[in-house]
Formats: C-alpha cells, sequence, structure tokens
C-alpha cells in the first residue's frame, strides 16, 4: 500500500524533529500503522535554509497554498507557531478535506472550539497530543486510557522552562534571574521568556487538559495565571526546611459548586512523586474516581519529544482513515454534542492552603497583632516559623502554613496585615497543595 | 442509538468493579463513547451468592454459552481467571464473532498468540489493558502514544503485592515473612502468595509489555524469573545506606545480540522517580530513541483500578465498531504480518551490575583472596564496604558494588568465593540496575 503523504507548515525544530523520526524509524512505524508516512510537501519562510533534517524527497515551498490544498496531501501538519495565520492555514486544510495534526497550544486554546466544529463537519480529525507536555501521551491518557473515570481533579507541571528554574531555586539557591539567564543559555527559554515565566504558556496547556477531562468547552480566558517571578530563593529554603518544594502547577478540579482552572506556583509535600520532577522535565497527576491518582511523566518540549507525540497523532489518524467520523474518538474526549457547561470556580471562591512570609519589625506583640487578623478571618495556622534577627537587619521574616481558606478571606487577611504598622514590607504568598 | 449489550463471564472483584462503574458513570461513559454500555448477561457459579454490584438488571446464569453464543450481546468480557477454560471460552466468544476483553495476564502470555490469530481471522479485537498494570493505560501508551519511537528498554514495577512487601522492607525494617503476612492481612496477597512472590504474575505481565514494545511474539516461557523471597531485612538496610532502594523489577532490553527479557529484584538509586514507587503501586519507565525515558505510575490491582482499564478497552471497542478490522489498532502494537523475531538474550548473556553481600571470617588476608577472584573474572569493583564484627559473631559481611559484568562471569567468580574457606555462608546476590 502506498505511503500516507503528509505535507509540513513550518520545518523549524519540531518539523525537522518529526521528519527524523519518521526517517530514522520508517520500518517501524510502517510495521504499526500498517501504511508508511512520509513528508511530500513542507512550507518553509526561506527556501535555502540549512535544515536539521533531510529534505532530499520534500517538495519545498513558501506558498502555504501548496500545503493545505494540494491534492497529494491526506494530512496537514501545522508546526508554524502563532495563532491568526495558523488559524487560517488550518481552516483551509480542513475545507480541502485534509486531516490536521498540530503541536500549536495557543491555536488550540484560542480556537479550538471553532476547529474541531469545522473539523467535524468536514469528518475529519484534528489531532493535538504535542500541544500539550510536549511528547508524554497525555491527551491519549485522558480521553481514552481513563474513559471509564470520572475525573476529580489534575494538576500538572506543565511547563518546562520554569520547572528548570524553580528546580535551580530550589536544587542550587540560585535566585530567579540567575536561573533564568542559565535557562536562556541552555535554550529551554526563549529570548523573550515571558509566556514561559508568567504562566501564560501552562495556562495554555491547561484549558486544553481541562477540556478533555471535563468534557467542557475550551475556555482559556477564564484560566486563573500566576508565573513564577516572585518566587525568591529565600522562599525555596523555607519551604525545604518545612519538607516542601515550590513547583509551579496547572491545577484543573472539579468541586460542587463549579470547575476551579488556576495555574500559579505552588508548595507540594516533598514525598510526592510529583515534587521530586526535576529540570525541564514535565509531568501530571490525573486523580479520577476509579483508578485514584495516576501519574505521567516525561519530556515537555525539544524536538525528538515534541515530535513522538505529532508522529504518534499522525499514526492514530492513519489507523482510523477507514473509521465513521462518528465513531473515532472525539476531539475533546467527549461527544461533540455532549459537552457539559460546567461554571468556572471564580479565584475568590477557590479553597488552599498557603505559605505566607512576613517581614516584621521584632518587637513583642507583633505576633498576637498577626494571628488576631488570622482569626478575625477564619483562616486557622498550621505552623508558625519566626526566624532569627539577623545581624544588621531591621526585620524578622515569620513564615506560616494556614490550613485551606477561601481566597477572598486571604487576601482582605493579607491586605490588614500589610496595614500594620510593624509589617515591614509585601506579604509573600504560595499556595500549598498537598495533591493527596 | 441502543447501548451496546456485553456478557460477562466471572462476576466476582473485577467483575463487579466494573459493573459499578459502569452504572454510576453510565452518563459519562456514554457521553464519550457516543453510546451507552451496559452488562446484559453474567455467567457466574453460584446464582444466589451475595453480589458487590447492583444485577437487577443482568440476567444471571451458570452456563457460559448463554454468555459467548448470545446472539444479543456484542463484547465478552472474560473475568474468570485461569487460562483452560478461559481459553476455550475465549475462542467460543471469537468464533461467534463477539469482541473480547480480559483482563487475564496469565491466558494472553500463555495463549495470546493464537488468541490473536483468531480475531484477526473473525474481524473482531481483543482487549488487554487490564491484564497489566492494572488501571495504568501502559499497554495503550506503548502500542499508541510512544508509537514513533524505537523502544530502547522499559522496567516496571508490575506486581503490586512484591512492591508492599519490599517496602515494608526498606522503610520500616521488618523480615520478608513478617511483611508477606502484613500483605494477606490487608487482602495484597492470596493465602497462596506463591505467584506473586516467585515473580511469575510479574513474568507473565513482562512477556506482554515486551511484545508491545518491540513487536515480537509473545514469548513467556522464555522470561528469565527471579523472586523476592530471597531478600532479607539486611540487604534492605545496607541498600539504603549506600543510596539505593530495592524493587521487584520486570525489565525489557534491546541489546545487539537480543532481547534481554528478565524479572528479579534489583537495586535502584533512590533519587530515580521508581524508587519511590510504594506500597502497592505499579509503575513502569519506557526509553525510547525519542521521547527518552518517561513514565507512568498508578494502581496496579484493585476492584476499581483493574475496572477502569477494563471499561477504557470496553469504551475502545465500542468506538471501533465501525473500523475495518486492518485499520484498528493491532493486538501487539505492530501488524499481525509484521512482527519481528528477534532472539531472547540468554540470561547467562546479560549485562549487570552486583550487589553482593558476602560473610567471611575476620581475618587478614581474606579481602585480598576475595578481590584476586574478582580480577580472574574481570569483575570491577564500584565499592566495598567491610562491616564490624558484632559482639558474639564469629563472621562480618562484606558488602560489594560492581560494574557491569556478564552473569555467566558472576556466576563463576560467586562459585569460585563460595569454595574459599574463609566465606562463611551463601553469597546473597541482587541486580543494580541504574535505568538511565
Amino acid at each position: 500500500m502506498e505511503a500516507v503523504k503528509v505535507g509540513v507548515l513550518g520545518l523549524g525544530t519540531v518539523g525537522s524533529g518529526v521528519a527524523n523520526i519518521l526517517q530514522r524509524n520508517a520500518d517501524e512505524i510502517a510495521r504499526r500503522a500498517g501504511r508508511g508516512i512520509r513528508i511530500s510537501t513542507a512550507c518553509v519562510q526561506d527556501l535555502k535554509k540549512q535544515r536539521a533534517c533531510d529534505v532530499t524527497d520534500v517538495t519545498l515551498t513558501t506558498d502555504p497554498n501548496q500545503v493545505v490544498s494540494n491534492t497529494d496531501v491526506e494530512i496537514v501538519l501545522e508546526l508554524m507557531g502563532g495563532t491568526d495565520e495558523a488559524r487560517e492555514l488550518v481552516f483551509k486544510a480542513l475545507d480541502h478535506g485534509k486531516h490536521v495534526v498540530t503541536a500549536n497550544k495557543a491555536l488550540i486554546a484560542f480556537h479550538g472550539n471553532e476547529i474541531f466544529l469545522r473539523a467535524q463537519e468536514k469528518g475529519v480529525t484534528v489531532a493535538f497530543e504535542a500541544a500539550v507536555a510536549g511528547g508524554i501521551p497525555i491527551i491519549k491518557a485522558l480521553r481514552e486510557g481513563l474513559a471509564a473515570n470520572s475525573i476529580r481533579w489534575l494538576a500538572g507541571i506543565i511547563n518546562g522552562t520554569g520547572n528548570f528554574i524553580l528546580t535551580e531555586m530550589c536544587d542550587k539557591g540560585r535566585d530567579f534571574n540567575e536561573a533564568l539567564k542559565e535557562a536562556q543559555q541552555l535554550g529551554y527559554a526563549e529570548a523573550d521568556p515571558t509566556f514561559d515565566i508568567q504562566g501564560t504558556d501552562a495556562a495554555h496547556k491547561l484549558a486544553i487538559l481541562a477540556s478533555v477531562a471535563f468534557g467542557v468547552p475550551l475556555q482559556f480566558e477564564k484560566v486563573y495565571t500566576e508565573g513564577i517571578t516572585e518566587i525568591s530563593r529565600m522562599d525555596a529554603a523555607y519551604a525545604s526546611e518545612l519538607g516542601y518544594r515550590i513547583k509551579h502547577l496547572g491545577i484543573a478540579k472539579r468541586t460542587p459548586n463549579g470547575l476551579e482552572l488556576r495555574v500559579h506556583p505552588a508548595l507540594i509535600p516533598h514525598r510526592r512523586l510529583i515534587a521530586n520532577v526535576d529540570g525541564v522535565m514535565n509531568a501530571v497527576i490525573v486523580n479520577a474516581d476509579a483508578l485514584g491518582p495516576s501519574l505521567y511523566y516525561g519530556a515537555g518540549a525539544g524536538a525528538e519529544p515534541t515530535g513522538s507525540a505529532v508522529v504518534a497523532d499522525l499514526i492514530d489518524v492513519v489507523r482510523a482513515l477507514t473509521t465513521d467520523p462518528e465513531n473515532r474518538v472525539p476531539h475533546l474526549a467527549f461527544q461533540p454534542d455532549a459537552l457539559s457547561d460546567i461554571p468556572v470556580l471564580p479565584m475568590d471562591d477557590v479553597l488552599t492552603a498557603y505559605y505566607l512570609r512576613i517581614h516584621v519589625v521584632d518587637r513583642p506583640g507583633v505576633l498576637a497583632d498577626v494571628t488576631r487578623i488570622f482569626a478575625v478571618h477564619a483562616i486557622s495556622i498550621e505552623a508558625i516559623i519566626q526566624k532569627e534577627l539577623q545581624a544588621g537587619a531591621t526585620s524578622v521574616p515569620i513564615v506560616i502554613l494556614t490550613h485551606q481558606v477561601n481566597e477572598q478571606n486571604m487576601k482582605r487577611a493579607i491586605a490588614e496585615l500589610e496595614d500594620l504598622s510593624t509589617v515591614t514590607s509585601r506579604i509573600t504568598r504560595i499556595r500549598l497543595e498537598t495533591l493527596s
């Protein structure tokens, strides 16, 4: 049987990774898929550019229409990034009856709902395993492997750059800027790292995971997002003393009042497996009603790990070429007419425990003032540690771990604490998740 | 659309788990699968027995033919265990054109090759996710999620009973018999625990994992198998001192000379995630050429975790009901006519590092005799620790970690060491895997 022909939009890092995998593992892939899979056409920006893959048998073009409307091409691979042009070209490909495989999390997070609708109308598939957690087959695990379960919550380290920075801060006592510079030198962070360190990238991925887990439409705009820029090495050290590690998590949780969708740093007990996921690696814990907790760990970025997920999607699409469209695995795990409209919970109503670092003048009665404010807001305290006054310092840090409280009460308490004349600087607040 | 009707052979622990999941999550499952799924008929041994699930709408029978040849039933669920009768009934079901879902690892390990051949002839599917690592979707991950990769090796904690016992020994300093008794009291171990503690159960599962990973036929009879009965709490304590934990692993590895298929206890560096998989939990690391290392963790047994995998298989089968048989995901990941006959490496040729505990009389020159024998067999030593002579003891333990050496050389060295008059008892030998 003839090989399935794939047209590619963008032959950069991930595109080259995909091309190299398809070439190197051509035999095993054909033995699995039942047919060969090869890249026939690729749209690139610069025809003369040196490539990280062999393009001998690939027709290169600078015109994306040569890919999306090419009658030879059965599957279009969107690896160009960005949302506007990518969206337009994906729609063109669907309208030409092509299946689409993409690694573009922003595209799916922003435009997934309309893209899946169009794909359904056209009887084709849009696959996006590579959009979340690189090569870890987490979309497949949620959509198919755990399909028997009602998912209670999931929590993931889904941004490798951020995890690398936090690992350096926790393990080597580095400060944020130093760790970020190292990440950039190693090629883990972009020259403009905003999307990674502000949590936007993780929020795109969380929106996708939540849809697949809970059967709700994609709603990136409702994800509460905090980055890691406020974490100091002092907090990393105190967390460690208390038996915790700081990780940047994407959390989606079903509660009686609605869904929690939130991305922020959190203290995690160091004995949890996910607390020991270090460097650029990603991991997702899923807590499901029948299976209980399960965890999926692996490389969240890089040419070949991401390529691994892209090629797995290609194989899935090839295997399903003869399936009636309505019997294929649905894009968002649930049948398109069976999505729910569970509301997303406002962040103010979310319950979590907290780590607080409060700098106060070293004077009797200060702790009494602080604890009184907690009592007023019904915040119960799990532990208080008052540090020694350092030589030359005028204030001492108090570290407090609280029990669960809703976000609004905590905000009010923090505002009142910061108004105390004995509190000398802004209070650092990091959420604490036991993940149990 | 009418619900798909499932006939069940065996309504014990797992069967009840499946029934409860199908009932409790009926709505979510139908939203995912596009059709409802319900148990219509079940074959049980005793019609009067109290069940752990609601059987109001289920026709109970003691005649398995009422299930396997029932024209209403589209999918047969084999949950009876054992290999002879199960094999016969699965063949009958296939011959009647039914799809089969099974949780029976022994059945697949022994009879999988002929079962899949018959299924292929009949154009139906046999699904067996629940046969390995309970609810962890590891078969799906290997067969579909990692389909782009050439798998280098995999290593798994795939027997929860054994892992519970070793965890108790390592963490609480218990001895083997005490830990086994506790496992039996908690219901984790059978009254006759032979299959778990001798490694047979893990060997069944490893044979299945290896086939799916490497595209080779099932060959349980070639799996080298050692259990955990020889591990003492002394070894658990020494391993811990040296920075390792002892785990019972199933390992399948591609080498230039053939496949390694082996089940045995091993020391693992304690910083590895899998070294921290405790109690009855299971985990599998897969090292693949494009993705690199990835890990899958979750409950390896129990009514609902196993039921989770069974129901996921049911949903997969339902989703694929209209697929042309040749386009379905192949049973062993690779197309049936594309399996390889890579040879399995004899255990004597396998390279691993070792932990050895040697009891010797406390006399000068003994260490020189020991190290001379290692040198003769080209075994290089990574570390030697000689323990203090305990009051009242006549011999001292020497603990040795070696670099990699082939099994045959190590066996010869051990035989010569045990012949030394200064070596006072049998040498304890545990393999050491860095899993890097």
